[in-house]
C-alpha cells in the first residue's frame, strides 16, 4: 500500500482524544469507527480505562499492536506531542482535526507538524479539517453526531473540499437524497497532503468515478493544472472556485489560510484541463450525479418527452440557450409514435404525452425515441401529480435506461412528498433526477461537454 | 361582488361532470369541494342520483337554488351545451377544464364559448386549464388526487400560470415545504379572462402580497405592460417567460395556443414595469418567498453571519457578483462582538462564528449586527449538522426577525432530514430559507431591487 492508502483503508485506527461525552468530537469519531469500521479501534485517552467497551490507552505508544491510522482530536497545543508519538509508534497516516494553526497565524506551529510527518514518513491530512469519510472502508472522522447528520451509501462520487462544514452538509444531503458517495476528503490547511496529491490519488482509485472539487486557492497552480489535465482524461472532474471576488477571496484567508487566486486564472485552468466548471454550489453535485450514473453520449441531440407542456417549453428553451441541439425524429419514428398517442398529443420536440399519460405510454414512446438514430440523449419530464401516472413508471425508466445505456436518460420531476419518494427511488437506481428543467438540462450539458472533451463526440 | 369574485369566493358551486370513479377528474374536483368548501355543492351528472351523499342533478337547470360558480369537466364536444345551460341558469363564473379547443385548432368551438359567456355575462376561465385554487375560500378545481398532490396552507403568494401542470406541481411542492399560497390560477386558452385582467384583480386582492407569473405569450402586449406597471407599484410581481427561444416558442403554440413573443421584448417590458425577472423556474418562488415574508430593506448592505467558512466565502462572492454591497460593521460593533466570540472566530464580513457556535452565540451576534447602522439586511448561514447548534436557533431567528423587522433576515442551510425539518419550521414562521448561498443571495437581490423600484432605497 502507498502512504495515502492508509488514510482510506487502514486495518487499525487510534482515536487520540477519544471521549465518553456525547457532544465531544472525540466521542463522535470513536463511535463512528466502533459502529461500522471492520478493523481494530484503539481509543487514546489518559483519563479513561475503557470507552465504548474498548480498552483505552494513555498514548499510542502503549498500544501493543501496530496502528495504521490515527485521528488526532485534542486542542492545538497538544497536537505536536501526539503526532510525535504517532511517528515513534510507526503510524502510517494521520488526520489532525483541530484548528489553531496557520489559519490564525500560527504558521510555525503548523510547520512543526509538517516536519514531524516528513521525518517519520507519515502522511498527514489537516490540521483544521474534518478529515476523511469513505463509504467502502467506513473510515469516518466526521464529527457531527450521526443523529444530526446521516451518512450516504456507496457510490462513485468523491468530493475533495477545502471547506469542511460544506462537505459535511453535502454528505448529509447525499444520504437523504440517495446520492452514492465514494470518499469525502476535507483537506483543511494542507500541512502535508494537498488537493493536488489527492486528485492524483483519486484518479487511480477504482471506487471513484467522478471527482468533485471545492477549492478556494492553491499553493502551486502549475502542478494543480498538470494533475487536473492528467486525471481528467481518465475520469470527469467537476470544480467550483470559492473566493471568486475580492471580498470572497479575503474571507478565504481566515478560513483555510489560503489566499484565493484570481477567478479568471482558475477558470482558464479548469477549461484548458478539461474540468467541468460549476457555476454554483448546486451545480457541483447536479453535474456529478449525471456523470457518475450515465454513460457518455455520442452527440448532443436531445429529445424531450413530457407530460406537462410548460416544462416542455422551458426544457426546449434551456437546450437552445445552452447551445445543445434539439433532436429531430425521423418521419418513421413520428408516424409510429402518432399511432400510439391520442390525437391531441403533440409529436415533435418536445413530445407532449399530455396530462393523462400513464407509464405504458411513456414506455412505448421512449422505446421508439431511443431507437431513433437522430437522438443522442433523452430528457424525460414526468409530473407525478397527474392522476394517470403510477409508480411503475420507475420500472419503465429503469428498463429503458439499461436497454439503451449508450443514450443517457435524465429525469425532471417536481413536487411534494409523493414526488420526493419517487425521486429518491430513481436516484437509488442511478437515474439522475432534477427538480427543474433548467438544472436537468445543465447537467446534460456537463455530460455532453465531457463526452466531447474525451473525443466521443465529433462536431 | 365583481364578476371575478365569483371565481374565488362563490357561495354555491356546481360540478358538471361529477363522477364516482376515483380517477376521473370530475370525482377529484367534487371531492375537493365536499371536503373543504363551506358553501353549497351540486354534483351534475345525468347518470347518478347521489354522489358523495349529495343529490345529483341532470343539469344545472334542475338545481332549485342559485349557483354562483360552475366547473365544467366533461369532453369538449358537450361543453358548449353545458355552458349554455349555465348561462340560462344565471351562473356567474365558470371554469372549463377540458382541452380540445384552440390548442388543437378548434378555434370556432372556442369562440362559441366566448360568445355564450359574453351573452349571459358569465366570467370564464379556460378552456384547457386546471382552473382555480384558493386557500382562503377552498375553491379547488385541481384534479390531481389529494393523495398524490398536497394542498398548501394560507399565505400571500398568488400564482398565475399559463401552464397548468407546472402550477399543480408547484402547489404540491409548496405544501411539502410550508410555502404559504393565496391563489393559483391556471388560465389555459384564455377564451374570456386573461392574464391581464387577472393581474389587475390580484393587484386589489387583500389576500395577495406577491404575484408570480409564468407566461408564454400574450395577446395584448400594451395592455399587459400597463397592467404590470399599475400593479407593481402596489405589490411585487415576479415573472418568468416560457418560450424564450425559437424552439421553446414553437412548443408553446401547441401547448396553450399562444405564439410566444420575442424574449427580449418581454424582458424589456418586465424591466420597465418594475417586474422582477426570474432567470429560471426555481427563482420564481425563491424570489416570491422573500418578497412575501419580509419587509423591504432601506439599503443593499448585507452582513453575512455563518458557522461554516466555505459558505461564508461563497455568500460573499455572490453578494459582489450580484452588485450588492457588503456591509461594513462599525468599530464599536466589532469590538462588542469580539468580546463574546472565541479568539479563533473571525469578525468581519462574513462573521465566521466557527463550527462550535450554538444558538446563544447566534443570538448575541445577530443582535449587535441588527443594531449596526451600516447593516440593511442579514444573511444567516447555519449548518445544522454541527454538534453545538440546537433547534432553539429557530426561536432565536424568530425573535431577531420580529424585533428588527425592517432589516430582512434570510437563512441558508443545507443537508438531510434534520436540516429539512428545520427548513420547514422556518418557512412556517415566514423566515425564507434557501439550500445554497447563491439562491439565498439572489432572493435578497430581488427584495432589494423591488425596494429600490418602490423608492425605499436611494443610491
Amino acid at each position: 500500500m502507498d502512504g495515502l492508502d492508509y488514510l482510506f483503508k487502514p486495518e487499525s485506527v487510534a482515536i487520540i482524544g477519544a471521549s465518553r461525552e456525547p457532544r465531544k468530537f472525540g466521542h463522535v469519531i470513536l463511535s463512528n469507527f466502533v459502529k461500522r469500521f471492520r478493523g481494530k479501534v484503539y481509543p487514546i485517552n489518559p483519563n479513561a480505562k475503557e470507552l465504548m467497551n474498548l480498552k483505552s490507552y494513555s498514548s499510542v505508544l502503549d498500544v501493543p499492536d501496530e496502528i495504521d491510522f490515527a485521528v488526532i482530536v485534542i486542542p492545538a497545543e497538544y497536537v505536536e506531542n501526539a503526532l510525535l508519538e504517532c511517528g515513534k509508534k510507526g503510524v502510517k497516516a494521520v488526520v489532525i482535526i483541530p484548528g489553531g494553526f496557520s489559519e490564525v497565524g500560527e504558521n510555525e506551529r503548523e510547520e512543526r507538524l509538517t516536519e514531524i510527518a516528513r521525518k517519520y514518513g507519515m502522511r498527514l491530512i489537516g490540521p483544521n479539517c474534518i478529515g476523511i469519510f469513505d463509504t467502502y472502508s467506513h473510515v469516518d472522522t466526521m464529527f457531527s453526531p450521526m443523529y444530526k447528520q446521516d451518512r450516504p451509501f456507496k457510490g462513485r462520487i468523491s468530493f475533495i473540499s477545502q471547506s469542511g462544514a460544506y462537505g459535511t452538509a453535502i454528505m448529509d444531503k447525499a444520504a437523504a437524497e440517495n446520492m452514492g458517495i465514494s470518499k469525502f476528503i476535507s483537506i483543511g490547511n494542507r500541512a502535508d497532503v494537498d488537493e493536488i496529491e489527492m486528485i492524483k490519488y483519486l484518479g487511480n482509485d477504482k471506487n471513484t468515478g467522478v471527482i468533485v472539487l471545492y477549492l478556494e486557492g492553491t499553493k502551486n497552480g502549475r502542478e494543480l493544472f498538470n494533475a487536473l489535465r492528467e486525471v481528467s482524461v481518465k475520469k470527469p472532474i467537476v470544480a467550483m472556485k470559492g473566493g471568486k471576488t475580492f471580498e470572497g477571496s479575503r474571507a478565504t484567508l481566515s478560513h483555510t489560510a489560503s489566499l484565493a487566486g484570481p477567478s479568471e486564472i482558475f477558470k482558464g485552468m479548469f477549461r484548458q484541463s478539461g474540468v467541468l466548471l460549476a457555476e454554483n454550489s448546486e451545480e457541483l453535485f447536479d453535474f456529478a450525479r449525471a456523470l457518475a450514473y450515465l454513460n457518455l453520449p455520442r452527440g448532443d441531440r436531445i429529445q424531450i418527452v413530457t407530460n406537462a407542456g410548460g416544462f416542455g417549453v422551458i426544457s426546449a428553451d434551456e437546450i437552445v440557450e445552452n447551445k445543445l441541439s434539439m433532436a429531430k425524429l425521423s418521419k418513421n419514428t413520428i408516424d409510429r409514435i402518432r399511432k400510439i398517442l391520442p390525437s391531441y398529443a403533440v409529436v415533435g420536440n418536445p413530445i407532449d404525452l399530455v396530462g393523462d399519460a400513464d407509464s405504458h405510454r411513456y414506455e412505448k414512446v421512449l422505446r421508439y425515441v431511443m431507437k431513433d438514430k437522430g437522438v443522442d440523449a433523452v430528457f424525460v419530464v414526468m409530473l407525478l401529480q397527474l392522476s394517470a401516472l403510477e409508480s411503475d413508471v420507475v420500472d419503465v425508466l429503469i428498463s429503458i435506461s439499461s436497454e439503451f445505456e449508450d443514450k443517457p436518460l435524465v429525469v425532471c420531476t417536481t413536487g411534494g412528498e409523493f414526488t420526493q419518494v419517487h425521486t429518491r427511488m430513481m436516484e437509488k437506481v442511478s437515474i439522475p433526477t432534477y427538480p427543474t428543467p433548467e438544472r436537468g438540462i445543465r447537467a446534460m450539458k456537463a455530460l455532453i461537454d465531457y463526452s466531447r472533451y474525451r473525443g466521443m463526440i465529433r462536431d
